[in-house]
């Protein structure tokens, strides 16, 4: 396959997931923007708001290029190169606290002088955690993953355990799931392989969060679980500005902010210092923002 | 002066600075951690919150030792040395959108091979731009550099310009107000006449914002407002996490988050793509959010 028919692949992704993701809220539409980028290309951003499950969730198609960023060109050691870079990426902030956040992102970059590689991971973000999700979450990505390689899930949960890490508050950001860059052909996979199984994890997406999204939007909840959500997403905000490399990236190479920032929550709280009530629901929460759990 | 000498002075600067904001609020007190660094000395962080005029408001004194981050040897091409570090940060999120956010920050480095230097500022951030405001701090600010040195006011007006920038908004952080890193004697100043212009820049806080608190803290504000100031409390989350050197270097360096990250609001949102009515006040707002106004 060749990068227009990845990006070609990226945009049905896109198109899929949104229908889908309206279909399980049942109450609001995608707005589209579609924007222009400095160099090349551009994309497609997709937001919805004020729905009956997501109260901001944005999908984002995008397929840039131009000059490769010189700390790229600076950190593999090479020469300068254009660059080409496609993917779909997803941030769903649910209305209830009792629904998790969940990210997607999938992504393909190549370079003039052949080097590519692809990208991507799925993370689940619970207010509270549910051992039954997340079992199943991890469950789910499990199996995505065997159906490629059976050194892919281990491989790759411990990947998402180390990225998606609050290192300033000894943290996890949730409760993890699959990441992975620089996923090339080797002696065991095809670029076709790898781009095969790039897939399966585009496509499992709608499944899995539907499936959350339908079991737990109709849990009842208060004034103390929206404040709680509201320090979580915090906690979102924090890794995503602090450690995220996609949106460093974004910002570092004049991305479209609005674009790079959809993942922001619609609202975040700050209290100096919180402490969990003892024996509370968020102190186990807490507690189960660990590396190294085995939630299979 | 020696080091001792400058703690001991920081200190007691933020024992003045508290006694007078609670003074002015008249409804909250500071609640105080003192903490241990992981390896030499600690902070006294003081937080209010819940005020008449302040939601949330922190005032951090530290002095902290320990071997030099690699990052700051290599950046000035020297060998391993340890370093102590003393300084009062604040920040403070008022309730009123009518009333701006200040931050203030004055610090002292030194390292065991002879380097030192000084550093801070003062920078304000309104929710809604006042011309009038916005003279009087300014004004106040270029009083304080004049009675040091002539060139420091438009030198270091000029450094919050540059430094409180949010590139990727193309928005300064605020009004801006003063900024300057890495001073030391000159030829035209002693250590001890830098440190006499540290102190003045300290002792101006409680004068100009207790002004700023009580001139505005009355005025009414409605829904629209509030709403106004935690989009605008967002993107002082952007800065601090994406771009503040103060937050960066806490963070690397094993800092303790909670004092660090007081600078957070208690409550921010983000809107995707957020337009601002045409010929309102928050349109006029954002137009005066760049380098190089003359507010004097």
């Amino acid at each position: 396959m060749n990068k227009e028919q990845i990006q070609t692949w990226f945009e049905n992704l896109q198109e899929n997931i949104c229908q889908a993701i309206e279909k399980a809220d049942g109450k609001s539409k995608f707005h589209q923007d579609i924007w222009d980028h400095h160099a090349v290309g551009g994309g497609r951003t997709r937001l919805i708001q004020n729905g009956n499950i997501i109260e901001k969730g944005g999908v984002n198609f995008s397929a840039v290029g131009g000059a490769t960023p010189t700390k790229i060109l600076e950190a593999l050691h090479l020469e300068r190169a254009d660059f080409f870079a496609t993917g779909v990426s997803i941030v769903m902030h649910p209305k209830s606290p009792r629904v998790p956040i969940i990210h997607m992102n999938v992504r393909y970059f190549e370079m003039s002088n052949g080097v590519y590689w692809f990208g991507g991971g799925i993370d689940l973000t619970p207010h509270y955690v549910d051992e039954n999700d997340a079992h199943f979450f991890h469950q789910s990505l499990k199996e995505v993953c065997q159906r490629h390689d059976a050194d892919y899930y281990p491989r790759f949960k411990n990947g998402a355990d180390e990225y998606f890490f609050i290192a300033h508050r000894q943290e996890t950001r949730g409760i993890g799931g699959i990441f992975f860059d620089h996923l090339k052909e080797g002696e065991l996979q095809s670029k076709e392989d790898i781009w095969k199984f790039v897939q399966s994890v585009g496509n499992s997406f709608t499944g899995i969060y539907t499936h959350l999204m339908k079991k737990n939007a109709s849990i009842s909840f208060g004034e103390k679980e929206q404040k709680w959500q509201r320090l979580r997403r915090g906690r979102y905000v924090e890794f995503n500005l602090v450690y995220d490399k996609g949106t460093k990236f974004g910002l570092d190479t004049n991305g479209r902010a609005e674009s790079i920032l959809m993942s922001m929550p619609p609202l975040a709280a700050w209290e100096y210092d919180y402490k969990c009530e003892a024996n509370s629901e968020e102190e186990r929460t807490i507690s189960l923002l660990k590396k190294g759990i085995d939630w299979v």
